[in-house]
């Protein structure tokens, strides 16, 4: 069953006329680009069981034709967003709204649905969310090539760290890497070293990168639409003992944790399988974060392997593995991987050798 | 009259008892940043008269005492962002709340403010917008800096651009040079050439360079929160005759705003200076932008030179300039400084050459 189609069925389940989704400066783009194909970063597009359309503006007016199923209605200076909506609505006949809820702000909401005709305007970005989360293999193949990208870039960027050079310069080549490889960035890159490696969300800073720390990577490319998230640790001369030590809990943790995955996992039960490695090791206080989120054409794209997420995993979910642990002013190591889940198995996506490398 | 001071003066003239700025993965990190000193993702921010309070999570406790005067508390498993919102609340007495409505989605709005013991919360974005917009010696300072790692890298990019590397690769070169400067990006760069430059927010492609096209750079650097964006256009070899007359147009409507910019000045009417000229030159049909935006900690951080603002810029504000022409399927030119406005004259903060450069 195509998209369109599978949508509209979940639209009849939601109890709605029309679905609306409107992407201002990027602000929908997933869910966009998704649904209707169209990839830039102004649109309006809705949906009724009988029709799709699609308004964007003069910028987008052949990219919007050639990347889109849907018809298409221009936004111009004449016809504005607010006055095409509700053309749609009249011709629809559309009584009930769908909408989602957790990407337009109060004041796009105010503006766009705000004196309308119509009887009730619901949140349902579950819909799309959903569907989202189960991957076809198209997408697959977007998401191993952005992790190819990736993968690749890191490999190259190996070659031009040594001590003395900051995280932000090997941030900076490590982006260049990707970019020159065709991805753009999925997210802002994470690279800190030393004690700084145990700040979950560190940025790269103008500390200089030294002989015998971690140097942390949690980065990806985005291609077609499609994230990449990988996260190694790399020891830059020999390591201490104790950082051996740490790496070897966090290397068991990620390893079992891989291999629990399938889909029908509950997402938090699969949480715990990295959890109890940790904390009977001691270091339970010092994995403060869930296992893993999934991911698709966003950084976090839905429910995953969290404590709190007491779901079974589906199957063509996408969903990163990422233990870590992280002693504060001391050092930080997490591995990350991103795990699609299938019948009774899984497949690990990511390639690139996760045991302790020296560089 | 320090910034708070200032804001509680503006909350008082609104009629609000407080103002909550909330910051969840970056979406209002700008104005709390500019009202607290804090520059991280997560954050809840509450002002009240007597009190200034800040929240954020375990990433950022060291960082937000360091960065911030606000009294801190903590976001922790046990105490949840909306716990802390209706300590404060109850604390300080408030019954009629502000907040930023551009900045907030409807479901987060939904999930905060829903169920409080309030009498009224209402839009107040304006208040921080207005004082945003003004600029201190000290944020003109940092504008100023990443002015200068834009242009310092663009110089350096010249060096590695020749026919047959691709939009993308040149893109990628000049984003590695901004970042090992320092710089963060202060939004997604365009690199576009020959027929693609007549694209005004057109993304870098693999479209490789080539002799006789112009090749247009729309880019900026974020260095302490605060954006650089310029646009310059090159001839990659020698220009056609058509090339050149566009250009000159472009160039003079260009300069001739530069030269009517000061405070005071309807932001319309300055758009107009622009608009005249190449409207004149029979082109005003390929100029289909506003003459500029104001710039600051957002790229485009309040009201500028474009049609539709009636307002006079005030004294501080740094507005860009940037007028061009797109002829479809042929090329296009843009030439974009960034001005500062000053009683009865303006100082142009971008420095880079923009006279026709033939690359």
């Amino acid at each position: 069953m195509d998209r369109l189609t599978k949508f509209r069925d979940e639209m009849k389940k939601n109890g709605i006329d029309a679905m609306v989704i409107y992407n201002l400066e990027g602000s929908d783009q997933p869910s966009t680009w998704y649904i209707s194909g169209f990839s830039g970063t102004h649109s309006l597009v809705f949906i009724s069981q009988e029709n799709a359309y699609i308004s964007t503006d003069s910028r987008y007016f052949t990219q919007v034709k050639e990347q889109s199923s849907f018809t298409m209605f221009p936004i111009t200076s004449d016809k504005r967003v607010k006055d095409i909506l509700k053309f749609f609505i009249e011709k629809e006949e559309a009584k009930i709204l769908g909408y989602n809820a957790s990407n337009i702000s109060v004041k796009l909401y105010n503006s766009l649905f705000g004196d309308l005709d119509i009887e009730e305007i619901k949140d349902c970005e579950s819909i799309i969310q959903n569907m989202r989360m189960i991957k076809d293999s198209e997408e697959i193949k977007n998401m191993e090539k952005a992790i190819k990208i990736s993968e690749d870039a890191l490999q190259e960027t190996l070659n031009h760290i040594k001590p003395g050079k900051s995280e932000t310069e090997v941030c900076a080549r490590l982006e260049y890497e990707m970019k020159m490889r065709g991805g753009e960035l999925a997210f802002p890159t994470i690279a800190v070293s030393g004690a700084r490696s145990a700040l979950c969300h560190g940025k790269p800073s103008n500390k200089k990168v030294k002989e015998g720390e971690f140097l942390l990577f949690d980065f990806g490319a985005r291609y077609n639409g499609y994230c990449a998230d990988i996260t190694r640790t790399f020891s830059v001369g020999t390591p201490s003992d104790e950082m051996v030590k740490i790496y070897d809990i966090v290397y068991e943790a990620q390893v079992k944790s891989v291999q629990a995955a399938k889909a029908g996992v509950i997402g938090a039960d699969l949480h715990n399988v990295a959890w109890e490695i940790i904390s009977d090791a001691g270091y339970g206080d010092y994995f403060g974060h869930g296992l893993g989120h999934s991911l698709g054409m966003d950084t976090h794209d839905g429910a995953g392997a969290s404590p709190s997420n007491k779901k079974e995993i589906p199957e063509g979910a996408v969903i990163t593995i990422e233990p870590g642990i992280y002693l504060p002013e001391k050092f930080g190591v997490r591995i990350e991987d991103d795990v699609l889940f299938l019948k009774n198995k899984n497949k690990v996506l990511t390639n690139f050798d996760k045991k302790l490398m020296i560089i």
